[in-house]
């Protein structure tokens, strides 16, 4: 390490004398950016952690860092799962949480720019006055900065899309310092090669994303949420693929399993019924909001859905959903001391049911604690491992079913993740996922990154 | 050319070998496949044309062009405009033409897997009993493979998006011959780089796309048509800028401005009146269908809008819908023995009414014939202009008309263009409207085509 460390201490001193206090090597905060939120990867500290306020620290930070040959980790507020943010190979952590301005709305053009560091809750305080809203709710309270690197979707891509189809142009700062404007604020063009699609999801290992343009929605004149239970699981998937093959434009469609609400109720303290569980929200006018809960009522009833229940007030609402959003703490609650190894694949919807249920056998084969939930309409699911650190006969079975879990969604024609990246976690999937296409994704980092410095070692082994 | 020739030469009787008849070197094939839609681009025919029937036959015919350096330019139909498909450094036309079959229709995950070189219309005849139809119409009967390739739209997109959106995956021939799948059948994943986004409106400058796998859609229980025409064209705009801001999900909204609805009505032989003009059309459930139109209709009426028209039956909205797809012939008719040079803009909607009009009046001070017709909903516009073959004087006003219009759009954050791609008419706009980001592009051409051989010349000045 010795030799190595040098250009890191020439890289440190350089960025110190720029950044003052914004730069720190106390093991407090590089420990605090070691990891996202999954226990199962090792946390893996940078050498410092930067708080750049601009695009241009940004770029002046990367230039030094890539004068010096030193990793570069993009970072956000840390909500991701697949070790996405650890820093294998040391290096410089880039907080870009001060970079928190939300520089313009048009709300002519619903579209807003902002800083990367902004938090999607941030940003929806800071329109409420407006009648706007940025609809992407991937649950935590993640930056746009983050979401955008990471690809996110969450509860209401099944309406709205994801991250891919809601950013409309990125500001990114480059493997060698020069900045770059991706897309632009018009709503679609023909003109060369989509570099935001490209940088969306590229998890900082092509560039730092500082600012990013993206879509508004206007509130809808009404918003209503119902839950249905079901007497199993499959009829509740069932539901959920009829509704969307019959194109009714559902906002949300989430599916809990029996453990995962009976995880959830008594984490937030309501009182419905422990059981398979989907809670829809509908967004439209009042007229066509009631016409789809109707239809999707309906849907639910010939699958043996019970007690299609209204939440009729908003607090009710509100309630629910953070109920839902709360899935992660509930799981810690339901198995004192575990950890939550949190994993998502995504199947085309005509085999939601098969992956689901199979998955589902399996986990209880293998006697492990695993709630499931699902943005189903998407055929996008999670399993939630609840593990005992340091039971290594538990991660093994954990890991055999998840890698099952993804070898199916494969064979399906779905993805080895469909919302939490590949970080560390999924690198392994890549080929059986992608074949020879990684070899293209390979060229592509090489030409934009030939030192391999932006967030090396994730969603791709070079 | 003598010593150039000479792998032509070989390639030729290579490819000839396997290929047979299904290659050609015949001057009425190679000067059919000299250029798209736009007269105004000189044509310039390949040395060969070929016709293959299966991904592994490209792959074989680009490896040989590959081997003897030999340029190759993917072709669809045709019926693009920026002289996309224009083959000035000669070399091989692969006429996708031949693999027009449609793979696997997904009904129950609402997709389907086509052959590139199946047009859209023959992909909604063949879907026509299942209930799904792939609402993406630029107009033009193209192939999926070339509008794929040029991140096509046309008049659904403000509801339905366009290519970029509606693309699930693709398989492709890279430059040297590998053959690899992007994307997949899941909705939404986060797997690694969005190889998908990248093809798509790269219009075959890194690889020839065999295979487009696209999304579906419920033909809606209700389509109604709706027309409306005003006395001022801001009036018309101004219409367009409200019904998007109130978030009204309208399917189409086109805009003709008084000199394209006269040359249409002329042309189709219809009798409405003359004068700017907007078509919308209604896709929903019955009450959401009369819903929208109340509201537009409420909106129009602020403008000034008059005789906000239905047309009740699917034969009339089909022949008011034809009228606007023809609005080429009609501008010929306008003009008889003119050539059209169509080019477009797109920016942000809150900006169209000043970008469109200052654009008519510069067109009117020339005292050029130049039709306005917009998918204004989205921001795009098209201008037509008819002008006299050999008149210089003609051209050069309308080629600094263009400028200025280009020069504003980009101004007001738009895009140079909003559909029809790069090809040879826009590729000197790239660096005003991306700055350093067309060294990326380049960066990643190079690096997936170091022999500059795929459609070489097009999109990116290298």
């Amino acid at each position: 390490m010795a030799t190595q460390s040098l250009p890191r201490e020439n890289a440190i001193s350089e960025l110190s004398q720029f950044l003052g206090e914004r730069l720190t090597t106390s093991d407090a905060v590089r420990d605090q950016h070691a990891n996202g939120e999954c226990g199962v990867y090792e946390p893996q500290p940078p050498d410092a952690v930067v708080f750049p306020r601009s695009t241009e620290e940004v770029a002046e930070i990367v230039r030094v860092c890539a004068l010096h040959g030193v990793p570069m980790v993009p970072y956000g507020v840390g909500t991701s799962v697949e070790g996405n943010v650890t820093a294998p190979h040391g290096g410089i952590c880039i907080d870009l949480g001060e970079m928190n301005n939300i520089l313009r709305v048009g709300e002519a053009d619903l579209d807003v720019t902002v800083e990367a560091g902004v938090t999607r809750k941030q940003l929806n305080q800071h329109l409420k006055d407006t009648g706007l809203f940025f609809p992407i709710d991937p649950g935590a309270d993640a930056t746009l900065g983050g979401m955008a690197a990471t690809r996110a979707s969450g509860t209401n891509a099944v309406r709205y899309g994801t991250l891919r189809e809601n950013v409309l142009g990125l500001t990114v700062v480059l493997p060698d310092g020069k900045i770059i404007k991706t897309g632009g604020r018009a709503r679609k063009s023909a003109a060369g090669y989509d570099l935001t699609r490209l940088m969306v999801g590229s998890e900082g290992t092509l560039g730092v994303i500082t600012e990013v343009t993206l879509r508004l929605y206007g509130i809808p004149e009404a918003i209503s949420a119902a839950m249905c239970s079901f007497p199993t699981l499959e009829g509740a998937v069932n539901t959920v693929m009829l509704t969307i093959q019959s194109g009714i434009p559902v906002a949300r469609m989430e599916l809990l399993d029996d453990v995962q609400m009976a995880a959830c109720m008594s984490y937030s303290k309501l009182d419905y019924a422990p059981d398979n569980t989907i809670l829809f929200e509908f967004h439209g006018t009042e007229r066509s909001v009631e016409e789809q809960a109707r239809q999707v009522g309906e849907i639910a009833a010939e699958f043996g859905g019970s007690d299609f229940r209204w939440t009729g007030t908003t607090e009710e609402r509100n309630a629910l959903w953070q109920s839902r959003h709360d899935v992660l703490y509930a799981c810690f609650a339901l198995k004192p001391g575990c950890m939550v190894w949190a994993t998502d694949v995504c199947v085309p919807i005509s085999r939601l049911a098969e992956c689901l249920l199979e998955t589902k056998r399996e986990i209880d084969e293998n006697g492990l604690l695993a709630p499931i939930v699902g943005h189903a309409g998407d055929g996008n699911f999670h399993v939630g491992f609840l593990l005992e650190p340091g039971n290594e006969e538990e991660l093994a079975k954990a890991k055999s079913v998840n890698d099952h879990m993804i070898a199916r969604a494969l064979e399906m024609g779905g993805t080895c993740t469909g919302e939490h990246g590949i970080g560390i976690g999924k690198i392994g999937y890549m080929e059986a996922e992608h074949g020879d296409a990684v070899e293209v994704m390979r060229m592509i980092k090489r030409s934009m990154d030939p030192q391999n410095l932006m967030n090396p070692g994730k969603v791709l082994v070079l």
